[in-house]
């Protein structure tokens, strides 16, 4: 029986931290960090994480700003919005919810947000810096959550086999990056395996640590995996319910049922990776806010 | 008995291919891409480094501006001269030989070169922009060296076991991120083992390409591979002359001597990658050139 990863418990507990932290922040310099977000367009998924965010915020008192704007908007006009966020002090991170609509450049709207406020972490000097292992960055959200967790869950990671399923830029290629490094939090011999391999069971059945990020479901069952490993999903997919097919469930890219039994902890979908990420996102706003005052 | 990887041979015809378009570039703009060189101090090995790099230029038709900087040299003045060099239009490409002095922070130099100068790949945002295999960037040298040799060796690199030795900035990490990107020069799954291993020889007997970039003699022989692996070996180390102590002589990261007889195809050490990393040198000032003409 694996121990179950309770993301949300933990999550919830970095946020009860963040909110003091902001407590400090506000009597230190009598103001507080903000979060912009922006949606572009009127996809009901994305319009769900945009709301999410704005309550994440709210609960551990720091401010948020929501920009929805219609589907028509242009680049250039996402972009006049981007450079007037980038230039409000009242702004400490600022995150465009992706996908963009496609008459848009998501690498140009990324490229254009100040590296000190891309709290997303996916501006390409924040990609380097965390390649590097550098500290004045921001490390990507999902990415950092899913360390977060690991290290809750395994004590003395140094070599240790971590082996990655999924090469995303927001997922698969972050956490190779980080789980490498030659730090406490990291020192793992890291495997990347992806669709391009005949076989991935050949990599998933040496792993110590799994993360699995390969956007989908079933796409490593108990038989692919180790006795004894840890196992980080990623997934998030809505499948037909399988005991009643006219509703559907949110599962993740993991077989639970029969890679639960083999694990020595496994994270649940909902409620594992998935609340750490608003977590982390909420961290690195307090973070963006803190470099910000440095500077 | 393996093939001999010839990078002398291969960077010579590189080279050749360099020199060709240098005069299509003179002839369509007038003029020729330049390559500043800045060393500080009085390393022997880095000033042979820097002579070689301004004969490499000289014999493409490139120009070379030196700067050899005494040891004293603070780092408000080397600052002084990056920005200098990064007005000037005559200088296509920018390269700081490391290591600099220990009173001169390394990070904080190669992050004011300008970008689009940086023909070593090291500024975080060339860094990131190589995670996220994008093109308007450059690919660092010595990793960039490796990727020719191995795309002119092995045909159908889809899903192919690369393993990487060793996790440096300059190499392991960078050879990985390149080496599982979804294109037609990479897409390997990619495994990153390194010091941190209790024993790597678990990581590189499964490889199909073998990177090692350890910077230690002997740290991969013949039981530690399988039969028919490319071997790719980046170690540049003097050791004693085994036939006459009073000696010394370069060999790589691999016991070449007992690998050679198991690989299909290995590079020498010199005359494998050493070759390949000036020749991109070159070939990254000529794309500098071009990227500064097109903005």
């Amino acid at each position: 029986m694996a121990e179950i990863i309770d993301g949300k418990k933990i999550s919830a507990e970095i946020r009860e931290e963040l909110k003091v932290k902001v407590l400090e922040l506000q009597n230190k310099y009598g103001d507080v960090p903000g979060l912009a977000v922006v949606l572009v367009g009127d996809d009901p998924a994305s319009a769900v994480y945009v709301r999410m965010k704005g309550k994440g915020c709210e609960e551990i008192g720091i401010r948020s700003f929501q920009y929805i704007l219609p589907e028509t908007t242009t680049e250039d006009e996402l972009m006049a919005l981007i450079d007037e966020l980038n230039k409000d002090s009242k702004v400490s991170g600022i995150l465009v919810q992706l996908p963009l609509p496609k008459h848009i450049s998501e690498k140009a709207i990324i490229n254009a947000i100040d590296p000190i406020k891309d709290v997303d972490g996916f501006h390409p000097i924040n990609v380097g810096k965390v390649v590097a292992d550098e500290d004045d960055c921001f490390y990507p959200c999902t990415p950092l959550g899913c360390q977060i967790l690991i290290n809750r869950y395994v004590k003395n990671l140094k070599g240790k086999h971590l082996v990655v399923v999924g090469r995303s830029s927001i997922v698969g290629k972050p956490v190779a990056n980080m789980m490498m490094q030659k730090n406490d939090r990291a020192n793992c011999i890291v495997t990347v395996c992806h669709t391009a391999a005949p076989d991935i069971s050949l990599y998933t059945r040496q792993a110590d640590i799994l993360v699995v990020a390969a956007g989908r479901a079933n796409t490593v069952t108990g038989n692919m995996v180790k006795d004894g490993v840890v196992v980080i999903d990623v997934g998030v997919n809505r499948i037909a319910d399988p005991s009643d097919p006219s509703k559907t469930i949110i599962v993740g890219d993991v077989d639970f049922k029969s890679v639960e039994p083999k694990a020595s902890a496994i994270t649940p979908v909902p409620g594992g990776v998935g609340p750490m990420t608003i977590a982390m996102l909420l961290s690195n706003t307090v973070r963006a806010f803190e470099l910000q005052r440095k500077k």
